[in-house]
């Protein structure tokens, strides 16, 4: 495939706006042919004629089915997830899906089975993996210079905690939030854990408890050669979007500090002052979510396995599953209690 | 004006078409109408297709007789600034200008006089102010924080020398590379210097010697008000593009380091290891260069006058002129010595 | 209370000799006037008359009995601990001894019992409390600046495995390394944990999980508050002695980096390389060691309760045989399950 | 020699007693076996007894003259300095004597030439060169890796000014204060520079400037091989003792940012906030000057020539002049027009 990926998406909502913006501006591999969503505002339309984008519709089914449309983006609610990606493969498209492809663990299995066996590409939205800093530390990890990892530390704190109405849907803070974690320790590691064990405590709002949710977390999980990982996580970190991990190793440690707005310090006789992160996850991933994006149009021109992929959208929610249940249980969880590993071996990388 | 500033831009070398992404891509308040270049490739025309942009010329008047443009920008060659700014402000364009007017200090002020008395608005292309590093230092001083700036320190140190051929026509260190720094101080300072005092040595690259110039600069000045500035300027920083400045006030101390891709270290027996700066200028100043676009956009759309604007065109030339008439005499140059102020006194901001 | 503190420093190997110097060198408000030890070199005792110490005996029990002396410090092997703390309440002399008290708790609880009944000052060996950077975290939490701690982390790194001996005779890891750790945890927040769940592995050094131990550990707990706590170990950080912290809380969070050699970095196009921390506790922790025995000596003289006390000196061992015990049985330990918390009440602060 | 060195020591200010508190604590090579001071207080008596230091005059000759004392300490006013010099060379003494020899500098040189002839080691008090940070950068240029220095960067800065009875006295900012970068610029870079420019204001302390003495200086200068300096000094950083250097080489760059007291950072909504520079110089040098008297005193038991010696104490003051003439005449001086170099040639070390 030489030309250009024709690309169409589903959804305009702030991760669909975000997808087509990389595409029209950053990545010259693809092009925009189409985009469906059923509640497409005046504006959203105006704005993608400005951009040449002119093959707008109300029904996503129409742009799966469109013949001049090479891949779809999937960034439709979650519960259209499923049934757009089974069309998708049937039709032949290669399938780029925010996460997670459905809150039923089942239905994610029986959904990427059919992905597996049309032979389309298939890419999940951890656009984590793809961040600067984030990418670095696995490189490093990869190259040896740090030797084996021991222990793998994540930090991950949002600046405020969702609307009530979210945590309510979402399936909680470890499917919302931990869920970018859980997929970050796999890849840092490039192992999946054995087992989990998960404490949390309400501490910041009081309604996310009523809500049978906890807004602070700390898990702790072992991986098969016996390293040790732990994610922390909060709903409110005042000073802004908190991200930083750690791997430490037999010949050494990487970390990374957050990302600044700017490298100035401001020294007075009351101290060094320096800058917070940024406040939001747009703002610090930027660049993550392009070069995701930019990734998925490449393996699918160069007829590679994109990654993150099916393996990587089911292990996190498995992961996420575990931890729900060891919170509940106050017990560690082994990953096989949630689900049988033969029923979807077939799926997993290796 | 309430509808978009239509544009026209010249020149589509590596800053024409940085200034043109910069507009199609991230300024919704403007937008690009005409496009002239006498040697445009094949290969821009069908990038400008792409992004809607189909008048192309190859004749700069052209474009700025368009009556459909109401600015123009101009990134021609330095020896076309001159008259492509007459025209313009004769036509009533606006004029954004790549750094310098021209190399004529005499020719500079003449064709200013023009754009004064034309009222058209005018913006020069010092990117660095608008740098974000730069920026919150220029607040941080006008905020009060740091009370009044005494010394003032900018190292600024290329990661390579430039070819042969730059060095011979660019008008040497001072004029093509501290001239970003006499303006940068003047702008953190918010005051221009007295008097300059310029050592320099040749130290990387003998041909620069040869052919007439210093390859490593050390500049001193000092300020209306007893401040003082100190400027290093090195052709080679071997680990990367180094932009780092400093002001010492009475009441503390604003500095920034460099940015760097990733925020993350690795820590062995050998040591902590972290990132260098960035290698090159469109790397470390891309979104300085969106920036700065957007505030002439602005600046022109609501009206105000842009900045740096007529003052910050001349300044610097006179300043890289002392410097260099310090290096020959081996003593401190008043900048009246240059040039009597009065000649160009009705051109400046106060 | 007015005159210098008279004190008798029990044995005199590493960490008796560095005590001795604190208090020759640098602590003008107490003086030593007896020294004991059964097995105490002829180097030391020039050591000692050097610095004006002449009054130097091998019976500890001596020491003990002098009325000469107003404070004993106990720096003999731990198996001495009990008997001599005994013996020094019983003649009513002020006790700073290093950790542990003893390996059996029961016998940790029944000499205290006897040190709280006779009325003299106790001070336990917890010298990471004085660390500048701990306790200036401890200082930042008691202000209120980062509001309620709602997670807590330390990372304690060996820089290398200690000898198998130690290994075999010192309790465990649990009991020999992160008794530091659950003492400091304690400090950061002001609070006793609840429960614990403790995950290791054998990854640095196969004899270490021969002898029964592990070398690499995290460690999890909650407080009564609900605020979480996580503590990792690792008897081998080939860069140096790594010690930090972190405390995230309500209003912000409070870390500390560490100490380096130097302030110094050198860039070249390989990277930013700096310090790593120092190798080894007597460097990193020197100052922390003449501030513990200040603290104690000030107590004294001005009748405060030391601290860390009789609190600090039975709880991190409960925790650690905690730790070992969620280790055993892969489950998380509630603290009173080691040991009813009515039996040792009275010893307790609150 | 082999047993220990008898040192004798003048004076008992401030730095005397650092000074003595440093054999006493910190050098067991050394031994303190006379104290000479005409104003000695009865608490230093006392101090110094219980150390075992029992034998102290009130005549300096005394002390010089006796024959169990091998080295001499000199630590009395400046206008002492020469005489007492003069006296411990005829008597054969080892000499180490705090900065400078005197304030003319034909009496420098000619007490420094009867040192020289004397065959006595001599050390001259430049204490920074023995700091941690500074000594790193010197260790790292001399091993190569940042190649040939270029640019020679010192920023030293005060906490605040000295007592206006001090400033009248002390030969002024360039003789008392950026004496120190005068040498630490030559130790760092291992030359002496060829020529210097100086600009001062008064932006501090009006009385500074009534005094005739400058608060605020920048200093350039240029080594025989091309390479450039610059110091900048201020009477006043509000935020402590600001101490920083950088040497850019052909290779890298080698810089050291301030210690700090504890490496601890506090981030609020308001921004991250760490530790400003400690206030005084006792407590930023306290191990530089341990380290220098250790340098001393094994320069004489190992009969190595002591660094920094005889052209150390006499360069830095030529270079002090040099900028105060500059400073008046607003010219570039050569040091050669201070002082003809044939005059003390013969006292350099090359």
């Amino acid at each position: 495939m030489n030309s250009k990926l024709r690309i169409g998406v589903i959804g305009t909502g702030k991760i669909g706006r975000l997808h087509l913006e990389s595409v029209i501006n950053h990545i010259s591999e693809g092009v925009v042919v189409q985009v469906a969503d059923p509640f497409i505002s005046r504006e959203m339309i105006e704005w993608l004629e400005e951009r040449g984008v002119s093959n707008v519709t109300k029904e996503p089914e129409e742009l799966i089915r469109n013949p001049g449309v090479d891949a779809v983006m999937i960034c439709s609610p979650t519960d259209k997830h499923a049934e757009q990606i089974v069309l998708s493969a049937r039709e032949g498209k290669h399938i780029f899906c925010e996460k997670p492809v459905d809150f039923d663990l089942k239905r994610i299995v029986e959904t990427l089975k059919i992905v597996k066996d049309s032979g389309v590409k298939f890419q999940i939205g951890f656009n984590r993996r793809f961040d600067h800093n984030f990418r670095r530390i696995r490189n490093v990890v990869e190259s040896g210079k740090i030797g084996e990892p021991h222990i793998v530390k994540i930090s991950s704190r949002d600046p405020a905690p969702p609307p009530m109405g979210y945590v309510r849907s979402s399936g909680g803070l470890f499917m919302d939030m931990m869920i970018h974690d859980f997929d970050m320790i796999r890849f840092l590691v490039g192992e999946n854990p054995v087992s989990i064990f998960a404490k949390g405590s309400v501490l910041i709002e009081p309604e996310i408890g009523k809500a049978g949710d906890v807004d602070t977390a700390v898990v702790t999980m072992d991986f098969p050669d016996g390293s040790l990982g732990i994610i922390d996580n909060s709903r409110q970190a005042v000073y802004g979007y908190d991200q930083r991990a750690e791997v430490f190793g037999s010949k050494g440690c990487c970390q990374t500090d957050n990302d600044t707005d700017t490298r100035v310090s401001v020294t007075t006789a009351e101290g060094v002052h320096s800058d917070v992160p940024p406040n939001f996850f747009l703002e610090r991933y930027f660049w993550a979510y392009v070069d995701e994006m930019k990734g998925f149009v490449q393996a699918v021109l160069q007829d590679r396995v994109p990654s993150p992929g099916i393996e990587d959208a089911i292990i996190p929610v498995i992961m996420a599953k575990a931890a729900l249940e060891s919170l509940k249980s106050a017990k560690p969880v082994q990953l096989e209690e949630i689900l049988e590993k033969k029923k979807f071996d077939f799926l997993l990388n290796k």
